[in-house]
């Protein structure tokens, strides 16, 4: 029987998530649920609106969250976990948690298990550091992020006035990764490790040396980096820059034994952010599914969950296949 | 109160293990078991002859065995299994499920928990494969190993008539790594994946191109690779050729939902191979102890043990300052 997967948020996310079901002949989707009104989501799937969750209670062994980390899943999150298992993307750090501990309350009362802020970063990436620093315990670790859109400084330069439309990517810079993998372990400022290329469609007569400043100047985002701003047309914005890349890299370089250097890399090379996180959460979707059958309760996170349950794969032919 | 470990072998891994667990502050060695007459190992540890290792059964918490997967831990895998909390690097991979039901059986008599196979490959690379596959199923794996020295194929040279000694090293081919990291899912032939490097110190007046050619044509080891042979001095073969590096990489490229290529690879880039396998040994004793205590029992693999239980941090530490 297959794992029945319901979604919550029908963004780019949601839709990623879709799209990975498909790829996973045991699983199966059963609703979509969305807060706008069910006649205004475009899909051929079965869009349900969230006030109607609950009647799903039997109908949905594992909900997928995809909404946002800042309004939608402090709500969503704990009042879902109470009634389903879930998978969440949440990734605002500090308030992790303060968010672990509400959905873990809820899941507890309800019986179920949830895992909070899987996707690669927190995810895949929060995994790497931890094996690598159990391994290495003398050592130092970097992460690059890039090349890729950042959501949070595109957001920013597109509320600069005279901005109409812009992406901004995060590019890390390629001497000091490979300073890193030399085994080095060098002390890098912000503005060693990335760069910060923005493209911007600007208003029409918009005073684009002032946008220039603005962005450059603005602290926190830009003004610790070394930034680059892009004046280009509305056709070149929608013909070079509207998928969404990204990808990174975790690396460790630690210290042995008769003082050898040993360095533990991942790296990530994405062409969609969105369909990738979406996978990382299918997988924990079918990994929530097998372990709360065997009785676990509570919220968890990726550092809780064995990867033996993200596969479809018995343990033995896990052994037997990949081991 | 530290995690008390006995070591079992004192060849290369057993005192890399030695040295990992200096690196650890939670954990201590208690002593060292050695098949040899005790007087005949130079050590400043507790050295103890095997045959009074079921003495230790309570001053010891967790056993890493550090035998060759061969002979010594087909026999002494089960055997120790019933008795200790074990861990080992089993690598004979046709044979892995059989010794994993042997130890199983032991473990489970006794009470115990035993991770076997971990280490690098099998070990750390597997966990990369599983999770890359499980995260894009539609997707291609690839493994590279080196630069580095392989010992079955160091031992193969060595066996030659008129080869006194000689190191062999495999070489990934870096345009077929790039290749794979493009995107392009090709298919490679053995000899499109590595190359292998030998040097060699012949015996005086040995026939050095008779030698050259049973290298290059030897079945299975050779013939299926580029095979490079160089005659060196043994001064040459002590200076430039003492330590054992390795490493290797395993890539997936998968494909998602719009055609959208993700790439996912993991690299391990080490001064000392057993130096570095005896660090993922440590971290996986720490692992079975926190496991252990929570009253599991039975044969593990890294497929089984979540990652939470290799660090020394708790689990609210772990997501504070890891995810």
């Amino acid at each position: 029987m297959s794992i029945r997967v319901g979604i919550v948020g029908y963004g780019n996310l949601g839709r990623g998530v879709e799209m990975a079901i498909k790829q996973n002949p045991d699983m199966e989707l059963t609703a979509v649920f969305s807060r706008r009104p069910v006649d205004q989501v475009a899909s051929s799937q079965n869009i349900v609106h969230i006030s109607e969750v609950e009647k799903y209670a039997d109908l949905v062994d594992v909900m997928i969250l995809c909404g946002g980390s800042a309004t939608d899943l402090p709500e969503q999150g704990p009042m879902l976990a109470a009634l389903f298992h879930t998978v969440d993307s949440f990734d605002t750090h500090a308030k992790i948690p303060e968010y672990f501990d509400q959905v873990d309350a809820a899941a507890r009362k309800g019986g179920k298990v949830s895992v909070i802020s899987t996707g690669w970063d927190p995810g895949l990436f929060s995994l790497n550091r931890l094996l690598a620093e159990a391994i290495l315990p003398e050592g130092k670790e970097y992460t690059f992020w890039g090349k890729g859109v950042s959501q949070g400084h595109s957001d920013a330069i597109r509320r600069i006035d005279g901005v109409r439309s812009g992406v901004q990517y995060t590019i890390p810079v390629e001497a000091a990764v490979n300073k890193v993998r030399s085994g080095d372990n060098p002390e890098l400022a912000t503005r060693e490790k990335h760069n910060r290329v923005c493209y911007l469609v600007a208003e029409p007569g918009a005073d684009l040396a002032r946008i220039e400043e603005e962005i450059k100047t603005m602290p926190n985002y830009f003004a610790d980096y070394n930034t680059e701003v892009h004046f280009i047309s509305e056709e070149e914005m929608s013909r070079d820059h509207s998928t969404m890349p990204h990808g990174g890299t975790v690396l460790r370089s630690g210290k042995t034994g008769t003082n050898s250097t040993q360095i533990i890399e991942f790296g990530l090379k994405l062409d969609s952010n969105p369909e990738f996180t979406a996978s990382v959460l299918v997988a924990y979707a079918r990994a929530v599914y097998k372990y709360s059958n065997e009785g676990h309760v509570g919220a968890k996170t990726v550092f809780d969950i064995p990867f033996g349950y993200l596969s479809p794969k018995s343990p033995e032919q896990l052994r037997q296949e990949l081991l």
